[in-house]
């Protein structure tokens, strides 16, 4: 109820998904604007049930009323749904800071973990980015949970054996950034994971690796400065062609291309972000997402079900956290 | 001598500041490698004179060599002659971390401020983002310090009345950020400043302000995040036209349109960065610099010694001092 398009883009989303990959859908929220957009739209309700709420949380809400003031919102209700077993995954494009609160109090973390946004950014390969913005403080410890559960996302989700794991840093050298790199670099190395070192903001376009690590607050200022650059540079192409009519007859001549190149960097196409660290599945999904984000979120859901990477998280947290106390 | 290129770059770039600046030029470095390079391009001296030095500083020296193991160095030399008053401006190519070590140590810095690495961003308008990487922690007073040293640059430079002062932030809303972006909003809202409030990563490109302010390490990652997704789609760009025959017939109707956008886009354009908060003009000029980037350069160091604005850093600097005090 919260996206920044009203309903459409949610209802169109879940009936393609039904659809095509065979989703049972329940879409928390007013029921009135559902059936409206249901009937406006023309679309069947056949595999979509309706659970009615009255509020909804704006993206104006502080984080915390989605467990306190507005407990009735579609938000909190879509949650209590997931966390008492009437769903698989939970798909939402509200409010982030209102989605990790609620996710975290509601849906609960898994013992010891930190839960942390992972979103693929659409470079040239994908590369999966956490924290994009849910923990703005962090330890050396906290980030190595994050390289170890993107590992295993990445694994699994972008098909590759031993992810390389990056740390977003001011320099390449071990000896670069604040403690927290510092000290972050030093127990990555000591990890089993494939970590490759430090990474500056010149490679961060060019899949050095699969895995990028950050704290919440460059995590999201990279992930943000990644979006702001996409529309730039597409808005300058657009200017380069449409300036007379050699130009644009020459832009019908790449037009397929550039239909690819924008596919290509179309974050939607990757779904939303999953919300690593959490005992059951939760997806953010782009405020601004239309039928096509939404369908994609709700596929990736499915994955994510199936692809068993919360058991996978739970066991190997145990790891971290035994190794952490044999050291101790 | 340590920059990316060896000498030649400079000695072209210096023969070019010369013809087109009337500029007096003092080359630091190793006297037969320098000579060289004039007699194989065929150059004049006319207005160059040659500081021969044996040693310089590398790019992996740390950066207190400068003061301590290598006071025979280039670097060394070149920043001694300015403090000592044998040069108005010194530009560099060299070691960042060095440079600004023996800058602080050599030519001092303004009594009460932090010295900070200003770039210019080569976006839709010029955007002066600093601490491009200086200062890896800073407090919020220095970081309104940036502000208001931004501030006279962007006046001088971009030819702008009270420039617009934004904050890089995870969020436009106040409360976002940690400790220091909260605190850092507080103080910069009560300063004499243009401040435009909080600026997010996608907001970046887009000319929101002429000061962009953060601290040393998101700085750096921003910096060379928009120089790395600049050659990415540069690069993208190639691909789309060199596929075929038709469409590389098209990259032939935009290619006048291509060079303008590249020149734009490129920073060599604006100079190197000036070290703000020194005593004396020091402009760090990119590390992999040619003959354009280091003549642009001096035009730059040329610019700031005319412009007086270390004179107004300084009586500024005693006010935001002072006002410190009053509150106290």
């Amino acid at each position: 109820m919260g996206a920044d398009h009203g309903v459409d883009g949610f209802v169109k989303g879940a009936v393609a998904a039904v659809s095509e990959y065979a989703a049972e859908i329940i879409l928390v929220g007013n029921e009135e604007a559902l059936l409206q957009s249901f009937t406006l739209n023309g679309l069947s309700m056949d595999h979509i049930e309706i659970v009615h709420t009255e509020s909804y949380i704006t993206m104006e809400d502080p984080a915390l009323s989605v467990v306190r003031e507005k407990k009735d919102s579609s938000m909190h209700m879509a949650l209590k749904l997931l966390a008492d077993g009437h769903g698989d995954a939970m798909v939402s494009a509200g409010n982030t800071g209102a989605l990790l609160a609620g996710s975290t109090f509601i849906v609960r973390r898994i013992k010891g973990l930190r839960a942390a946004i992972a979103t693929t950014l659409p470079l040239e390969k994908p590369t999966l980015l956490l924290d994009a913005g849910a923990n703005i403080s962090v330890t050396p410890e906290i980030l190595v949970q994050f390289a170890m559960m993107g590992s295993i996302y990445a694994e699994r989700f972008f098909n590759v054996e031993l992810p390389r794991v990056g740390l977003i840093n001011n320099g390449s050298e071990r000896t670069k950034g604040t403690k927290l790199q510092i000290e972050t670099y030093e127990l990555l190395e000591k990890s089993d994971l494939n970590f490759v070192g430090n990474i500056e903001g010149r490679d961060i376009p060019f899949a050095k690796c699969e895995v990028l690590v950050a704290d919440g607050f460059t995590g999201n200022v990279v992930l943000k400065l990644v979006e702001g650059m996409g529309s730039f540079f597409m808005g300058q192409m657009k200017e380069l062609f449409y300036r007379n009519p050699l130009t644009k007859l020459s832009a019908l001549a790449i037009k397929g291309n550039v239909s690819a190149m924008k596919k290509k960097f179309d974050a939607s196409e990757y779904g939303g972000a999953p919300l690593l660290g959490l005992a059951k599945p939760v997806i953010k999904a782009h405020g601004c997402s239309k039928e096509n984000a939404v369908k994609n979120a709700i596929r990736q859901a499915i994955l994510y079900v199936n692809s068993g990477i919360i058991f996978e998280i739970a066991r190997r947290s145990e790891n971290l956290i035994t190794s952490d106390k044999e050291q101790a």
